[in-house]
């Protein structure tokens, strides 16, 4: 890496470590709001964004045919419990609100164990956890409750209470744009419907805000644009009412998962080789860690919709461990606990070195393209032959003098001559003030 | 799997096993008769055979050009045995027709051991085993004996006879059609040249009689074409006669030892990747057993022929053991307990499973292309979110959902799914039947 | 291998066997000459291959602009020594011309150890070798001296002489071209401009000499160009002057390193799958030994030029140990001791091999395209089946029959069937003489 390129690398550490533990601190704010996919919890997580960046909020109105889907009611709830017959709260929404099953109907009742327990919903596996459960597109209602809980409910009657309305309303979700030079974008998406779960999802919404507000500051080529919504319906709505706009996303990321301690997983576009995967898998491999990238499948977060075959955009996720891969996702083991400051800072100068590729990544044109141009004159190479002492930042100019016949783009040159990406880019730039490259028209 | 696919699956398995039985009593039926390239032989297997199937046989006359060929003179013995001096029959056509070096001229004299043993061959390797050997096109005459039998001949003087006539006559073969929805074919091809040799190629005639016996039975939408002819010579003559209508066979198989207890084995078309190599690959990937893929070489059965550059169609060979891979290969140890019914029934359910692939394998159109259609109101996903419950045909559904985009056929779905393709037909069944999907025109 | 092939292959190694002595005889008349990029050096050397071959030698003057550079000026040295104060020579050219940084400026001074060791170059981990060391393009002068020499110099004046002279010359190299039946070229280039150095590049020189003779004595399709030239300079040079004939090469090699005891390399061009990458790797597959192959880098011999983007030929490096892969490389230790003529008779063979591979890999068209030809009556087959005896040559002929259909050249069918080239060659020749095979027009 030349000194240039690793002054940079430095730089954006030390931005993400300070920014790992403004990340923590905003999903601790967000942790206690009970979120839905529609509803004033993610209203109230909106503006607390909005504390960060300006946050543009729309809200759709129940109702509204977005595709194969129609916007549905929104929901909100004051309070719900469990009481045993002599009135003592056995499973209280104020303690957790995972206790009650997301988007569940209002119920008010006095009902046997019996006809109870087939509204409880517990983890038999993890005795001590509450699961995360929805139940958004059939009526239902329901508990969900540690199965330590669930044992020690004893036969008799209780109280039920949802204090819930489920009613015409909106879908509200958060835009928020950072122009860039060409009017080409780059799509952030994290969805915001989950309650008091830190991985899945507020780690994916805190990197979000603070990758936005780090963007913000500098000269880009790209836009961007980052987007907070409910999973599926809000992909879905958003992409309906954006229908025509999401002709301009060039590459996309779904951020989720970003604060546990595992390591960097990558799903590919449906594409599988665009410039997005492309680029991930060079961080990735250039990190000196270990990850995993994994096959497109129609399963998993919104890259579902963005990638639905009527769209068929170069968008992947760029995550941690994957949904579903650890044993406290959507439980309640999903805690404050299970994200750290040092990850969450590792996941975005993971996000910010991806960024840097997508920005750099250009065709340059060799000026001088028959046999290799003198650098030493230039003072860009070495002046004295023989022994063995090959240098990276050389090999990188002479690699990219090599390669620029405009068919091969900056990724394409690091990718062959397995150099990291930013030295690449460096020597590009060296030789394009020496008048030796210049960018593809 | 779905519960539709596993119950159709169990039922090719039940067909296949009683069909294993039937094959085996065809083979025992068929194995005495002395067969060769032309004569009756030939044509009183052909005869046997359509006691199943109604078979169109033909006769084509010797001298007739086919390609660079002829049509050979027809070869018909009666009795062969080689006496010593006091009149014992040391070597008897009668005890088993391989005796006779096949299409031999006929011969009638008396000789010297020395003289006799340039005509005789044994296979040192295996002394209790009669090789199999033939001479078509030049004319000799030869005894195939066991070396046992070869070295107890002492020196002395022999009796030869082979009661044989080599004349002008026919070449002859049969041809049974299975008409389909569309006139687009499916070549099965066995051999039926070979005297009493079981796996090679009793085994190849019984299952391509069950197969035929079976799709009689089907509303098919390809047209299947068997044709039962003697090795090279008879692929060449089906070839000459029926030149134009070659190019309406779309994939073929070319079937032969499929009765031994050996994994199955797909030699592929020259073609190395068309749509039969990829059905045949996958049905042997997802049948849970072992089994074995190699390329295409000239050289093996009548796929030499049908992979000729002038024609190249998409014609591999799905056997068991392949020729020459089992020491019982072209010896009289290729007898009646080297098949075996359960694996005539596997050889036979491996090939309809290849059927069933090529059959359903077609292209379609998500009529909802931009984002999911929501599957939870038409029945077809669970309706409540939460914990990992992830089901194959919900999976395949999204699969198929994601890419029927006209360019991915059911088959190309399975293959990047993963998934079985018995799932992934399931699923776009259901998908049609729900208007969201829709056949490619 | 078929017996013509075999019979092919011996006189080969044969041929090369005796050239192996005789190129180490030129390399051993070679060593002592002081070569550089420029001057006397290089033209005694050219003087002594004319011996061989009648080289066409080139003066091309000072000064001349060739792309982005200029021939520099003619550097020519008589003598070189450093005195200590007693007035013995501790360093001296006529030891060993390596201890003259090579192109230094003349120098005639007294001076203090302190000031002459910022013009000394050692190997502090082989105290016993003299490095090889230049400065073409920047003035300099400076010696080269074992690290025990260095450790031996005491405090103290030093007389110091370097009795060069640097002024208006030429640049020489030589040139000598094969014509062929066919205008296009392979281009056979090594470097002549490095001093006392055997394996890097007399070593080359000398292949190339001996490769020059043996072509000349042959039939060719393809016409040959040597070319004897400094590095860089040298190959920059002869492409400004030959710019649009280097449109006439097809193939070419870069020459060097191949008298070592080191498997055989071959570093591909540019393009990575060209015709001479093919061929190259197919007679290093089928050679028996241990080979390995890399990737094209823009670092190394003159293949950068050959390969720069405004050229692009397709033109690999085939040595045995690379460049700055063995320790000895650009030392004293790279003396006649480290080749020996068994290697360089081993890496002329493979030389030979490659030249067989393009001389006679062309495109042939089966004329009997449907179903195979009878070989029998052509006297190409055996006539007896029944056991199996494959025999290489009967199944090259029928790859060559089978894959001929004007799409695979002899080297795709050699890949493809993982044949050796001569037997696939052999094969096309007997089939072209039975008339069954044309070449493609």
């Amino acid at each position: 890496m030349t000194a240039l390129a690793k002054d940079a690398a430095r730089k954006r550490v030390a931005h993400a470590d300070d920014a790992g533990d403004s990340m923590y601190q905003l999903i601790r704010q967000l942790y206690p709001i009970c979120r839905s996919i529609t509803g004033d919890g993610v209203r109230e997580t909106l503006r607390l964004v909005q504390d960060h960046i300006a946050l543009q909020i729309n809200e759709v109105p129940t109702g509204t045919a977005v595709f194969d889907w129609t916007v549905p009611k929104e929901w909100n709830i004051r309070d719900a419990c469990i009481k045993d017959s002599e009135g003592h709260k056995v499973v209280d929404f104020k303690q957790s609100n995972l206790h009650v099953l997301n988007y569940s109907t209002p119920v008010r009742k006095r009902m046997s164990l019996a006809e109870l327990r087939e509204h409880l919903y517990s983890l038999p596996g993890h005795p001590e956890w509450i699961p995360y459960k929805t139940s958004y597109y059939q009526e239902r209602w329901g508990f969900c409750l540690s199965h330590k809980q669930l044992s020690a409910l004893k036969d008799g009657w209780y109280d039920v209470l949802i204090d819930a309305s489920l009613e015409e309303g909106h879908l509200t979700y958060g835009e928020y744009y950072v122009p860039g030079k060409i009017p080409d974008e780059v799509l952030v998406s994290c969805h915001v419907c989950h309650p008091s779960l830190c991985n899945d999802n507020l780690s994916g919404i805190a990197l979000s805000v603070f990758l936005a507000k780090e963007l913000k500051t500098r000269r880009l080529r790209y836009s961007y644009r980052f987007i907070f919504i409910p999973g599926t319906i809000g992909a879905i709505t958003w992409l309906a009412l954006n229908e025509s706009a999401a002709g301009r996303i060039r590459h996309g990321l779904v951020v989720a998962n970003v604060g546990d301690s595992g390591i960097m997983h990558y799903k590919k576009s449906r594409r599988g080789t665009a410039e997005i995967d492309r680029a991930v898998a060079h961080v990735l491999e250039h990190s000196g860690k270990p990850y995993e990238i994994t096959d497109f499948s129609p399963y998993g977060y919104d890259e579902r919709q963005f990638c639905s075959p009527g769209f068929d955009l170069a968008v992947g996720s760029l995550t941690r461990t994957p949904w579903g891969r650890y044993p406290e996702y959507h439980t309640s083991a999903d805690d404050l606990s299970l994200v750290q400051p040092q990850y969450l800072a590792d996941s975005l100068s993971t996000y910010l070195s991806v960024v840097s590729v997508l920005e750099e990544n250009k065709y340059y044109v060799n000026q001088n393209p028959k046999c290799e141009p003198q650098l030493g004159r230039r003072g860009l190479y070495r002046t004295m032959g023989g022994n063995v002492e090959s240098k990276e930042a050389e090999l990188a100019m002479l690699w990219v003098l090599n390669l620029s016949d405009a068919r091969y783009s900056l990724l394409d040159i690091a990718e062959r001559s397995k150099l990291p990406f930013a030295a690449v880019s460096a020597a590009a730039q060296a030789l394009e003030r020496s008048g030796l490259l210049e960018p593809k028209m």
